[in-house]
This record gives structure tokens, sequence and C-alpha cells, in this order.
């Protein structure tokens, strides 16, 4: 085990967790989209959502929480509208062809939106509102998740950190892409801490009491029982308007749950009440608007650009030397990652080997 | 002119409103839209958007920023889309038509989106959610503005305020109605701050060193010119992911505008290079979906209304009361105001003393 951070090729990763997906019982071609929304997430740089998060779906799919082979079920359709039913298959299958509909729905009629239950962890929402951006439209997708967030004047973990991703395409190489949790940290970004061993910022987590929480594995331990929330986007009580992130978070759960009839906060736990392990039961609600409905594409491009130069161009701050908008970090840690390869901590080192083991997949030398 | 706030009658000041604004050249029946969606934030007790801003449309009709006669041209339209020219005309009455619009597109195909140019300043966001709520669909609302808010690691105001409304029924008396600004605070608050004579709190403003501002009247004035800026949502840098605030802003812009061709940022600050008045040019964007094209409305009340219960059941905070829901404030309000009468704080007596006598409107005998 090396004792710090190595790179591993892209298509060393890739590859691996196909091998893993397939190991694991998941057709081939859906392994390789599986693979594909978790190796966007970390060539973002976005290490809460990629291959980390492999010894998860690992266990999911061993102990029954989700299922190999994907029944893709739509239980109702209409012109701009429908309603799938996922059945605790791969939720990274699930979202791209939900959202592929929606697209499909959007270019006949202007706007398409698919509401799905009965799923499971997709991966980074930002993957989904991307694949709108790359047919010319807006893309939106949102999520809802395990509780995790307190409502403003609370403390119990009550609400996913239902994270909202919105993507439109400009005149430059980077779309834009937003893909935040309604939460100011994510549970992702607990994990990230805690496989680095850093503690958290105060004002980021409470415990029961609402005091300040900072350490990661009392947290992860706690969010399930109740013992420690998230903060909604603004913070606690209404000083810096934190009910603004509560509410935003409250939308993304109305939308993942109300359009589709499925479970909703508590519902989301993945245990039920005598703590036997049961499917997470997700929602999610993925929206596509087809620009060349409303005003030519090329001109939508080009407004969009100008908006976004003209932010980066503003007078910054003292100290800073730099004004991003959404998806720049992200587009550049993409060209960057992909020559030099994804960084694997050694904790993650740890967890692909244990995988590597016990799937038998020996053919990888990581030199870890 | 009375020293302190005085209460006047919903029905006086609705009237009031109407006889100010036929008197201005506004048809009655537009006359009559405008006056209740002014109304309709004094009854949700959010004073920054009703009749305190009166004397803000009363001087731009009369200095030619905004038409009384409203001109609503359907530019293009499909089956689920339209874009809209309002040339300058009133933004509740541009508003309101697009969002019936809408609304009538997602009752025939599911869902619904008009977005609009050339328009002017429409009132609170939240009330064309609203109109989608009443008809039985999920509302959402957004609309630029002049620039006020600072992009992260940035001291210049360059965003508008640029509100999200979302409203969803529910099985309640109560909808779930949210509507706020994607800063921290609005630039209303501050005008009420201002008309109060209150200091703002530290950490919702920033001068343009980027140190905390909290005097209104040099923050009104200093706005326009630069030398002042609102928060994202979030706060300042990245600590408490004020970048997402930032975004969300920008997102209200690029649906704003980038939809319509429209102007954007500095384009509405209402006044060209030489200091010469102009139209303010806003954008707007309004989207419906008919909620039957999903699921049984009736099932989407409930599940909606279980959300919002469960939330609101969950425990408080040391010295919390009460978790409240999107909307429950504003609508508790509601029911006092309109027994009780709408607040008119001495500084907007004095407003709306000028403009009586100023117009001749003679007959209404108010208590100051």
């Amino acid at each position: 085990m090396a004792q710090e951070t190595v790179l591993i090729p892209v298509d060393t990763l890739q590859q691996f967790m196909i091998d893993v997906f397939t190991a694991l019982g998941v057709p081939q071609e859906d392994a390789r989209v599986t693979a594909e929304v978790l190796l966007a997430s970390d060539l973002r740089g976005i290490e809460s959502h990629g291959v980390g998060r492999l010894k998860m779906y690992f266990s999911r799919i061993k102990n029954g929480q989700q299922k190999p082979v994907t029944e893709f079920e739509v239980v109702r359709e209409g012109p701009t509208t429908a309603v799938v039913d996922g059945h605790h298959g791969m939720g990274q299958v699930i979202g791209k062809r939900s959202m592929q509909m929606a697209i499909d729905k959007a270019r006949n009629y202007g706007m398409g939106a698919v509401a799905v239950r009965n799923s499971t962890h997709f991966g980074i929402d930002g993957y989904y509102a991307l694949m709108a951006v790359n047919a010319g439209m807006i893309g939106m997708s949102f999520t809802n998740a395990r509780p995790s967030i307190a409502p403003t004047f609370g403390t119990m973990p009550m609400l996913g950190t239902n994270p909202i991703a919105f993507g439109a395409p400009t005149d430059e190489e980077c779309p834009f892409l937003f893909d935040a949790a309604t939460s100011i940290i994510q549970r992702g970004k607990v994990e990230v801490h805690d496989r680095e061993e850093k503690s958290l910022k105060s004002g980021w987590v409470i415990d029961k009491n609402g005091n300040p929480a900072m350490d990661p594995p009392a947290i992860l331990g706690g969010l399930e029982k109740g013992d420690y929330a998230l903060l909604p986007l603004g913070g606690a009580g209404e000083e810096f308007s934190g009910y603004k992130g509560y509410d935003l978070a409250t939308i993304v759960e109305i939308l993942s749950a109300s359009l589709q009839n499925g479970a909703f906060l508590y519902g989301l736990i993945g245990f039920d009440k005598d703590h036997h392990l049961q499917p997470f039961k997700l929602g999610h609600f993925f929206m596509a608007m087809d620009i060349g409905h409303f005003v030519p594409l090329q001109d939508f491009k080009i407004t969009t650009g100008n908006i976004l130069r003209e932010l980066r161009q503003s007078r910054k701050a003292v100290g800073s030397e730099r004004i991003y908008t959404a998806g720049e970090k992200e587009y550049e840690n993409e060209k960057r990652i992909r020559k030099e390869g994804i960084p694997i901590v050694p904790n993650l080192q740890k967890d692909l080997k244990n995988i590597q083991m016990e799937l038998g997949l020996s053919k990888y030398h990581f030199p870890f």
C-alpha cells in the first residue's frame, strides 16, 4: 500500500470499474454507462462522486439494496412528460435513459420532463444536465437522497443534500454547468475529509443540540442516527437567509418525489424499522428545454457567453485574481486529469485493493 | 403626517393604487392587475415589493422608462413555448399574460414556458408561480433586474437580485410557495431598512473594497455607481459556498435573457452611456407543469403535504418553537393583514401624500 496519493491512468481506472460492475452481474453496456458517469465525476475533480464510491455501489449490489440488472419501466407517458420506475436497478443507467427521454420529447415539443421512482444513487447530477447541453438544450436534473440537511430552526437531518444541476451551451469551449448540493457542503465532501483525515469547518454541520460539529467519522456515523445534520446553503437560522437553502432542498424533494408518488425524507434511508437493509427508493426529476424552440441556438450561445465573459471580467476583490463561472474549474480539471491520471488517496487504495481481491480481478497491477 | 406607522384598509389602498395608475394613463383593467400584484406583496407581509414601490412606478411612467399602455406582442410560438416582447409596458400586465400562456400550454401538452423581453419591474415573483398553483400546476417564475449582486471573488454589482419563485399545490389550505432573491437580502429590503432608518447586518452587503457595508442610504445611492454590491446567498468567497448563490443568480440571468435574445447585466441599468434615462429592458421566464400529466393531482398534493408536515414536525433547535415551510408565514400574514389593514410607515405616508396631491386624488382621506 502506498503511503501517498498515486495517479492512475484514466483508461485503466475506467476498465477496472467496468470489470468490477460486470463481475457483480451488471450487463456489459450498463457497466460501461455506470463507469462512464462515475469517471465523469473524477475527471471533473469531484472526488466525492466517482471511484471513491465504488465500494458503496459494490456493497449495495452485494447486499441487495440495488440490482445489477436494470428493469426500466415507463409507467406513464405523454407528449412532454413521463414517469419511470427504475425497480432499484443501476441509478446511472436509469438516469441516462430518463434524461434521453426528456431530450427526445423536448426535440419534438420544445420541453420534456421525466420523473423517476425506485432508483438508486446515480452519481453526479451534472452528468445528466450536460447530456442536454450536448444536444443543444438547457438541461436540469434533480435528485433526492438520504436524509442529511436540517430544516431552518431544526436539528434533525430530514432532507437529502438534494442537488440542483443546470447546464446551458455557450459560444465557448466550456459549457455553463452548475451542479451543487442545496446544503453548504455535501455528504461526499465529509467522506473526502474522512478519507484524507481532515476536520471540517465550523458552520457546515451541527450536532443534535445545534452546536457546530467538525469530526468526519463521528458525523458520517451519526447522520443516519439523526445525531448530526448538514446545514442548508445560507447556514443556521434566518440571519443569512439559510431558509432559502432549506427551501431549495424542499423544492428538489417535491420535484423528485411528488411527481412520481414516491418515497421521501426518511423513506429514503435504506433500512426498515427493524434495521433490515432495503432499497433506497430514490426519486429523480429530469428536464430538457430545446433552445431552438425559443431563439436560434447560436444567438443563445452568444448571449450566454457574453453574460459569462462580463462576469469574469468584472472587478476582482482584493487578493483575488480570477472570477469563475459555473463549470470552468471542472472543465480545466478534466483537461489536466485526462493527462495526469486520477488521484487515488491511500484509504481509497485500500478499498480498491479489497474489491480487486474479492472479485479476483488479478489482471490489474496498481502501483499500490 | 403621522409620526408612526398607520394601518390602511386593504380595499382603500387597492382602489387608491388603481386610481393612481389610471390617472397615469394605464387602462382600467391593466391598472386593476397592476394594483392586484402590488397588493399581493403587501398582503403577504413583503413590504419591499408592494405599495412601497408605488412612487417608483409613478416616476418611471412619468419619465418615460415604462409605458402605461402595454403592447403585448407574441414574437414566436410553439406548442409548449413562446417568446413575448413587452415593449416596455406594465411588467405586471406582461407577467400575468405570459404566465397564463405557459399555463394554457401546460394544460394541453404537460409543460409550458414563456420567455419575455423588454419588460419592466413586475412586482413579486411569487405571484406568477401562484397562478400556476391555482391551476393545479407547479409554477416557476424568474426575472433579471438591475445589477446588484457581486460574483464570488468580485466586488462589482453585476447580477440583479434575480429571484426564483416556485409554487406547488398541497392538501393543506396553504400552498408551498418559495419566492426569494438569490442574494442574501434583496434590494427592496435595503429600501425598507432605509424607510425605517435602520442599519443593515454585517455580511449582507460589501463596498468596492470588499468590506462590509451597513448604511442603507449610502448603499442605495452607491449600488448604481458600482460602489456597493449585495452578496450572493452563501456569502463572500467559497468557505460557505457563496458561489452557489452567485451561480443561481447567473442561471436566472441566463433563463431571463438568453432565451429571448435580450438585454442583461449592465444592459438593465435604466440609463445609457450619457446618463439619459432609458427603459430597463427586463427579461422574465415563466414555466408551468401540469401535475395531472404525471400523477393524479390529489396524490401529488398528499405526498407534498406529507413532506411539509414531516419537516415541520421534526426536532426543533434549542430556543426555536416552530419550523416553517415555504409560504406559511406569508399565508398567515395575509389572513392577519386582510383584517388589520396594510401598515404604512411615516416615510411611505409622505410618498403617498405627494402622489395623491400631484394627481389630484382628493377623494381619499388618509389618517396622515
